[in-house]
């Protein structure tokens, strides 16, 4: 039976070893980490082969399966991430400001571990190596629960990560599993908060809602793209066009794709036959509102009258909706309606329009003339990515391992008393 | 009736506004808030009288009345405060990092405000003018909920506020409280995630507690301050003795005042009779582990057995709790176990010790032979102080403007497509 209290505490004591371990120690760790994996492949391979068979035997799609799937070079590739990982500059210990003050005392604000990350996550079994590695690097003791449909593979991974520890001469407990599908551990974990610092859910927005509504421990909500592009009356159609294909189709399965594309009135008849033909040869799919409706239907568009939930949809598909705006606030109440303050922008050549928008949309990152494909931890320059936020304390955007981070206030003063 | 959701939208809309505003434009409407004050003083005083008189009528003690009571001089002292907040840096616009990225975007990480705060306080009404200025600086929109014991006086200082912000040319809407005392809509306001952005309760352990099991939106927790103090052989006993005398009494209500002192067992019989002469003119009680009571006992000192649970008290008075421990690793398992990870501290004249105790202790702020009493964003160089976090995520320690702002990623391009 899977005692979380234990874990908890486990977990806790593990953590407070690895807050104490220099860069090297914990590189040393990682490398082993790496080094296993691939040296255990086939028992890894056979484990996830048992998760695979039942995936089958319950009927799951093929698409499902393959990102259940390991191969031997995706276990190398696994185990290539984690190398990445080492090479990462480690933020535990950089010193964020600091100084003298009036009354002597000196003060540095120092970054340190998190403590404890508790992560719920559905389905890749490369995500448990991910979240190990990092919550690793950055000193932090992590509690994993994967979903169900990985069982196997989770548990294996998970023994070879903590023997790879030991042989590290570090705490096991550092890296643990609830591997008991029981749905009920995962509300228990969300009210850990004498053990856990932070949850990070990774999964669909009923995941995050779940995580939201029942955690007692504070929650990274986020993963949620509903993505807006605006064209306003002045953008260069011509490159505007490359760019929504881009954000539309280069990998709908991502949340930072585009959803709805917004369309200045006074364009809309000269623009829709150009995005029509444009999007065409991708399959693209429009749902379009009357305006919009009408002009695409014209040109023999792939096209469907918009519901309007359809307007909070997630889509992860190549379809598309498209809406007429009269201006720029117009679009700005629409995303401010619809958004999940994940990614949006504004495609146009005025300056004094996009500086607008960059104020007046409120979400993790706003484009001025660029793809919402680029809202990524790598293509940030972060090196990694833990998540990706939508809402805005701690971390908003892109997560990379300083949000795995706190930091404590580390005053020297010379026996000093406050006046 | 009170209409939470009301409320809400209008806070979302107030605050839509406030985020475009200029500092010059918050301050202005800061100012007329500072002048209101005190030309309105007539009518907040009799108001805050009704208070008064309620408490007196309900047999409050007179501490508490004294916290709850207005005075021209405090009036004046509190519109101070509100011109002190117009002098400090906004943080809004602030470009916290950013460069230009491989694929041609310039990226920026912005500083913008929150959005929508909600705090849940209790008594003293000069917390709603100090809530309300520090949002206002920061481009937040404000819910306020004070505590029943001044109704009168919030309901009309919020009046006064709202009719300033008219003056201003700015929705009064920006700064609104919750003025009915039911306790229903506590439990409302901490469900509003739809509109609310972060909660901040101001009050004791209960009311923290209670925003964490109950809230939907992320909570500041903090306040709550068992404070410790290692007394390490090396220290400079004679330095040592003023130092933990302010740590006690020099405002023992505070949440960074000593509770605990942890005196290593190899020192104990030398340094517990100082201790005890040096703090019996403050008319200090003891409560004593069984070796430290036989010591404070032998020089008369005002001493009493210890409870174990008397430990995690947060006295907020002049009892002290003192604690022999073995060595260093022993002190740092003691603050550990009881700590609040708020401030301690150790008093040592070894640097390497120094380093492992700032190391090992994982607090807000920790304190190297200095007073526990400096945890303050006065203090600390913040300018205001919007409450002290003890929980690890957003900010630690004490909070001052930066902490009610969270950032967005900017990114410009030129029709700039992902690869």
């Amino acid at each position: 039976m899977t005692d979380l209290i234990t874990m908890g505490k486990q977990a806790r004591e593990a953590a407070f070893v690895l807050s104490q371990l220099s860069s090297a120690e914990k590189n040393y760790a990682l490398q082993i980490i790496a080094e296993q994996l691939e040296a255990q492949s086939t028992i890894i391979l056979a484990e996830n082969a048992k998760d695979i068979a039942l995936a089958r035997q319950n009927g799951l799609s093929e698409a499902i399966i393959d990102r259940l799937l390991l191969t031997p070079e995706r276990l190398k590739s696994i185990a290539n991430d984690v190398r990445h990982v080492i090479s990462l500059a480690d933020p535990v210990g950089q010193i964020i400001d600091g100084g003298k003050l009036d009354s002597g005392l000196k003060i540095e604000r120092v970054r340190v571990p998190l403590g404890v990350i508790g992560t719920i996550y559905e389905s890749r079994p490369n995500v448990t190596i991910d979240v190990a590695s990092l919550c690793l690097k950055t000193g932090n003791a992590a509690i994993l629960r994967g979903g169900k449909e990985t069982q196997y593979s989770n548990k294996i991974l998970i023994e070879v990560v903590q023997h790879a520890l030991e042989q590290a001469n570090l705490p096991k407990y550092a890296v643990q599993a609830i591997t008991d599908p029981d749905r009920a551990l995962v509300m228990e974990l969300l009210k850990l908060d004498r053990y856990v610092d932070m949850i990070i859910p990774r999964g669909g927005a009923g995941l995050h809602e779940l995580c939201k509504q029942h955690s007692t421990i504070p929650v990274i909500v986020g993963g949620i793209g509903i993505c807006h592009l605006f064209v306003e009356q002045s953008a260069d159609q011509e490159k505007a066009l490359p760019l929504i294909e881009n954000a539309k189709t280069q990998r709908p399965s991502t949340c930072n794709t585009l959803e709805t594309l917004l369309v200045q009135e006074s364009i809309a008849a000269e623009f829709l036959p150009k995005l029509a033909k444009a999007l065409a040869q991708k399959q693209v799919k429009f749902h379009a509102d009357p305006t919009a409706l009408s002009l695409l239907q014209a040109c023999n568009a792939d096209v469907t009258p918009i519901q309007e939930q359809e307007l909070r949809n997630e889509w992860l598909t190549y379809d598309l909706n498209v809406v007429i705006v009269k201006d720029l606030t117009q679009a700005v109440a629409h995303i401010r309606e619809y958004g999940s303050q994940h990614s949006d922008g504004i495609l146009t050549e005025s300056v004094k329009l996009a500086q607008q928008f960059i104020t007046q949309v409120d979400s993790a990152a706003v484009y001025v003339n660029a793809s919402t494909r680029f809202t990524d931890g790598g293509q940030f320059g972060l090196g990694a990515e833990v998540a990706v936020s939508t809402q805005k304390l701690h971390a908003r955007g892109p997560m990379g391992l300083e949000a795995l981070t706190t930091y404590k206030w580390v005053c020297m003063g010379d026996y000093t008393s406050r006046k």
